[in-house]
């Protein structure tokens, strides 16, 4: 009985003292140093290298360390198994409380202070109205942001592949959905999953149907923007300011002209991280699933991507 | 039937037009154009002018244009008649929200992150621990403030003249109580009144029992502050952060130090504002009450200062 940490580039003590306590006799093997691969059932994984289950020769199911699976799913070499991302309250009430600060630091026009600081300029002026906020993507993060929203008596719109019933938000759908659940908002977070049909898929044209002088907040992932579109739009007024938690490459680059730009606010991927002590739930009920055969927690559509 | 507006400074159209709606038949006259000084019963005041209301020989009661009165007692001119000081819900909700989005700025580090992007340097960190928050002044503002990171989840302290009962809350007083109330806090607000007793409370003594690496929020007055103190304190590493709504001096000069100070969030005096359309009714009661002989809404205790 085994399972495999294919996690690069992070300090895995916590999950393997956690996988330890509550899966005692269970073989945890971190890769590159597998010690017996033949004995892993399930592999937990993120930004696998290409051939790095190769040797896991009796792998039955796949779990994501986070919620986003398109660093693991864009590998052709990933074994066509069942495949469960994480879906964790912790995960998304970091995300909300992240959405919440980023919408008062810009309704209390904290970018405009701070740049006025930086020249001493005291000029007040009352809050931004931030009126209406539209979540594109409305899975578990973007529910949980949208019905924060409507709680705190924002008007929110929402935007995803199929139309969604839920209280106080207006559900849209489709390439004329997205028009009307963008055309009126104040502020635009975007919560789509990165796949091959949200690839750029803030371009040019769809930043133009955006209220003119929106905000966007990009928490999802960086190359579901046009960054060259998103810069024009900021350039051109057309967007007032973006707050991006993620980019096409991390860590951004020290040329990357996001950096400079005074209409952005540049966060390092922070917005939510997967927390070892609440997510290891899922993982330790998925590990049983998979050695009982049940179908797991949380299963991604490999088709759709997400 | 008159009211006189002493409000130097600042565009009143708005309240003139709300008091000639809701109080027909009343002159409205504004300081220093008196057309029938005699006729006026009540005053409503804001930082006004030395002598400004000689000329009023028939007033009978003052009506202060905000919560805070420092700037209206301190006139040794001011005649020896009841004053009023505004409450309203909008204003509490006003302040509450800017406290709201100053504590996130301060848990998502964006005071770090925006230092950070100025450097192109990408530093991922989990959240700020604020777990304690304490409130200096558990009146109007701070026990709405109080109230509302209790329902948050924090732990919160309070610290005034006399102790209060406040559910969720744990409340002090005396120079003891100041020291309990402030030494576990991660996050310290001031919302005192500006006083004899309050003028340069925070100096070094009293920053010293602060937690170390305590933020700081002074949201009610510059002068409860001891700039020197505080400076010196953030520049040991004692206090972390400070934000900064108000000042000794404001608009706060060119030179001073605050501006530039990189632990020093400076916004200017914006974070509860008066608002005309809901702070003008508690105004037309007052007058009625003038009118009446009946003791005004809210009034302020002159002995005390506030
Ligand atoms: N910045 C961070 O720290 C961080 C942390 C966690 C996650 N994330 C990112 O956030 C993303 C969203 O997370 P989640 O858990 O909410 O994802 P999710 O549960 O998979 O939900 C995705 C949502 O997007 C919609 N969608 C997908 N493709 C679409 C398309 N082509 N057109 C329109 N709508 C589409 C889906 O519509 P249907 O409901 O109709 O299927 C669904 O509502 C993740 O994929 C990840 O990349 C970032
Ligand atoms: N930045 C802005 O935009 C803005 C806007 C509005 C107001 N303000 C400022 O905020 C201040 C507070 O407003 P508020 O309406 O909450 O005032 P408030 O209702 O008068 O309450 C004042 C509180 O401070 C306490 N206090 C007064 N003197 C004290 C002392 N020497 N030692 C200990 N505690 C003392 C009082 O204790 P007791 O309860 O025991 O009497 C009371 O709890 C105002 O005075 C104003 O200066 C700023």
């Amino acid at each position: 009985m085994s399972i495999a940490l294919v996690i690069p580039d992070r300090k895995l003590d916590a999950l393997i003292e956690k996988l330890n306590m509550l899966l005692p006799g269970v073989l945890i093997q971190q890769w590159p140093h597998y010690t017996a691969p033949d004995q892993v059932q399930m592999a937990v994984v993120w930004k696998q290298p290409q051939g790095s289950l190769a040797a896991l020769s009796n792998l039955k199911s796949l779990q994501s360390f986070g919620a986003g699976v398109d660093s693991i799913v864009s590998d052709p070499t990933l074994p066509d198994l069942p495949l469960s991302r994480i879906v964790d309250p912790a995960l998304a009430s970091s995300m909300v409380n992240y959405l919440a600060g980023i919408v008062l630091h810009y309704q209390l026009r904290l970018d405009v202070f701070q740049r006025q600081q930086q020249k001493q300029l005291w000029k007040p002026k009352s809050p931004r109205l931030i009126k209406h906020i539209c979540v594109l993507g409305l899975g578990e993060l973007g529910q949980a942001a949208a019905q924060y929203f409507v709680q705190q008596g924002y008007q929110v719109s929402g935007w995803s592949r199929s139309i969604k019933l839920l209280d106080g938000i207006e559900s849209y759908a489709g390439e004329e959905g997205f028009i009307k659940a963008v055309s009126a908002a104040d502020l635009v977070i975007c919560l789509l999953p990165l796949t091959p049909d949200t690839n750029n898929f803030l371009n040019t044209e769809r930043l133009r149907a955006f209220k003119a002088g929106a905000i966007l907040v990009n928490v999802a992932r960086g190359a579901i923007v046009d960054d060259a579109a998103l810069l024009a739009a900021l350039d051109s007024g057309q967007l007032q300011a973006a707050c991006l938690d993620v980019f096409r490459e991390e860590p951004l680059p020290a040329v990357d002209p996001y950096w400079q730009h005074p209409a952005v606010l540049v966060t390092p991927h922070c917005s939510a991280v997967t927390n070892v002590d609440t997510a290891i739930h899922q993982i330790v009920e998925n590990y049983q699933r998979t050695l009982n055969g049940l179908p797991l927690m949380h299963l991604v559509n490999r088709e759709r991507g997400y």
